[in-house]
């Protein structure tokens, strides 16, 4: 319960009104109840602002209301303000603090101030780590990593040896970071020897790492995160593949070895990347695709193998257009036919 | 071992024998040895049954044996009444009881009876935990969840804070349940500022999730997993999606953010669907499918994107005629000219 | 820091130097710098060579040096001879020995000699363990489990019950062996029943087992992973699948129900093998394709769903194609509409 006076003085936003009202909770503004703030950002959630039974909603300095039964707080950004009130006063991990008994930390391990270290973690001989980490149950850290300030893990999560991560990273449930890469040379017999995967990986600053993803080790040198990179669940990096800042990968995309994307790139869901591919920056690959060949120009691809768009949905219309083309195909046959045996070919 | 005349009473069977048998194990018709129980479930499978080395079978009360070497056992359902005896002689998850000294559980945390907590588990501040728990070991659930009654964890599940599930609820190993949204907003150069993921998971009764599934917790509301639904493993659950009663959805595939699936939905493997879609009830969509448009009636769907079925195999059937197609078209071009030339044209 | 002569004796290289050279460590061809030791392989990588900042490199005993920067070590086969100096000097994964005070090792369980045993470990109850398992922190063996010599485990695996596993097997953080298959009979209304998962998980002897892979239990008999077999990460195996001799599986693939697959396989990544399917020895299939039918002659097919692979690359073309052949199609339309005119018909 949050006075409305004290959202709109925080955020900077100007609204008619005459009593004192109370922000119960946040919604969407298709799903927002009676006590609700919401928020309308652009064209197609309109439909729901002429439904919605929110109560309070940031909108546009420029927006007509067209509901008297809303109050309405008049900002530049209605999405920012949202989230600034979102993360002011409604976010909150669960409580983690103080280094529990059962947490394991090896004697030659250097932990910065501020550790907070949930129940059966573990922090392995020679790692080093930055101020702040909030470590959560049962999550394994291994040899001689390096982590920087600010951290967060989840419960659940693996980091392999020698893995070295930067400051403010977040790491979700479940996630492995540096299990070996998936090399091996073959015996003529078909049996495989092993490729020793000597590398490690780096995790660049501000990068967030989704529950169940794994990212594996370099077989030689460093599978490369960049600062900013965001990846969702159940994503593959396979070994020494780099990709660029600020780029995001969607669930269930996987990028083969050695592969490079850019900056800004996206990868939306269940995308494969071979190996040995350069992305160039800002390319956008939509879902389902398969990137065979290197993409040196920004655009949206899409296609198995993947293609630039609009040639991509240029091939579907005709490929949806198929039997009409195979019915014409049979007509002009037939009229040929015709025409031939008329000319007594 | 069991008496052969123990089973037939149990499952209602009648069958002409004159000795006293003895069942030794159950086995598929395809693979069941000397001393197994099977049964003939219908059409495909009748090839097996001509040449099973199982030695008793459930068979239906209309069925004509061919094979004087094995025991029938007549009955109306033959599949139905092997699940019941699989059911009661032999399926057992391993035991577990009583609270592990090893395991965390915090004092504000409010646990029915009949609580069977494994080694190294966590259940954290504010829980409340229904009747005849069982939790295998290393598993973690953060703070103020519901857990209904006779659930079961498996080892090494994550369940985050805030999660709601219902009764009868089989969470089974690597899960993470709640783990953030992936939501971001953009600034001008690319980097990313986090949408702060409030919401929470909503897990109704009679749900099965499977190992190493994510499901992720909302924006603002609740990810909703409805009564009866079946996921498995490394199934993908974005943000604010519902899945409805009874729905399936195997391997690999995932559900986009804020996509509502109907009731009775079946997704095969390796299926995506977009965020915002709408699925009717009894929408079936068959493996590797993208879909990307809402379905508004019941139906088999396949392919990228996802098509009526009849429509995508059609398409299929003139992709392969495309060689041939192209020849006709070749030759039809060669006559034409032909006959253009003829008329001097 | 080694000695170059040293690397030379091991691995019987020739090679022209005055000088006591020390290698400092190795690289790969094209981001090697000054001290390291790397290897020409073959054709494509010859770019590299030319530009490599590596100081040593195994090259083949015919090769014709163009470098006089470089020493050149001259072997019959330059991978195999660098990766003999990657297993013998490089490649070390972190010591774990003992057993540490957090283990849990039931009365029951049986453990060979030379058990090295991370943190909050569980080993359950009539496990047999054989000699040398390395099992890391936070992994779980349910009950009943046979596991043979030299294994290694690594952070938060589980192994549920009754899983057999040979010798040599190595699997990475998050695999999940042993859950249930996912298996359901349907109800009249839609509500499914659990057909119980009585069977288990073979897996022989030099098996690698990725990050996040999910191998279910059969539902009667044994799911089995045969010698040799490679799997990547975030690979599904369904119940009752059988994996042949020396295959190997590439991340994000899934094999489902009941299929089998022959020796010397490669799926490439996000395959997906459909159920009840057979492959054949020596079946490769290229990335994101679905197979649909069973495959009987070995080679390399491709395609959703996936056909012999050069049937697929023509049909491509063929389907890139579409728009010229469409505009063919066209003007042919035209011209037999004017031949006909002409003829008055």
């Amino acid at each position: 319960m949050i006075a409305l006076a004290e959202i709109a003085l925080f955020t900077g936003a100007s609204y008619e009104s005459n009593g004192d009202y109370t922000v119960k909770n946040v919604g969407s503004l298709e799903h927002g109840v009676a006590g609700d703030l919401t928020y309308l950002s652009g064209g197609s959630y309109f439909k729901f602002y002429e439904t919605t039974s929110a109560s309070f909603i940031f909108v546009k300095n420029d927006f007509t209301p067209t509901r008297t039964d809303l109050i309405h707080l008049f900002v530049e950004k209605p999405e920012k303000a949202f989230l600034a009130v979102l993360e002011k006063y409604y976010f909150k991990y669960p409580a983690l603090s103080g280094v529990s008994k059962s947490a394991f930390i090896h004697s030659s391990a250097n932990c910065g101030e501020g550790l907070a270290a949930g129940e059966n973690i573990v922090i392995s001989a020679g790692c080093v780590i930055g101020t702040n980490l909030r470590i959560f149950h049962n999550s394994v850290i291994l040899d001689n990593c390096t982590i920087g300030n600010n951290c967060l893990i989840f419960p659940n999560v693996t980091i392999r040896e020698g893995v070295v991560i930067g400051d403010n990273v977040v790491i979700h449930s479940g996630a492995v970071i540096g299990a070996d890469g998936f090399g091996y040379a073959n015996n003529s017999d078909g049996s495989k020897i092993k490729i020793p995967q000597v590398g490690n990986v780096i995790i660049e600053d501000d990068v967030e790492i989704g529950a169940n993803t794994t990212i594996d080790r370099a077989a030689l040198g460093s599978t490369i995160i960049r600062k900013g990179v965001k990846l969702d669940n159940l994503v593959q990096i396979a070994h020494n593949v780099q990709i660029g800042e600020n780029s995001a990968i969607s669930s269930q995309s996987g990028v083969s070895g050695s592969s490079k994307m850019g900056k800004n790139c996206i990868l939306a869901g269940q995308v494969g990347i071979a190996d040995h591919i350069d992305l160039a920056d800002g390319v956008i690959i939509a879902a389902k695709s398969g990137v065979s060949k290197s993409i040196k120009e920004s655009g949206i691809y899409w296609g198995i193998p993947a293609k630039e768009i609009r040639n991509s949905k240029r091939l579907e219309a005709h490929f949806r257009g198929l039997p009409e083309m195979s019915d014409t195909v049979a007509d002009l046959k037939r009229r040929i036919e015709e025409l031939e045996k008329l000319l007594n070919k």
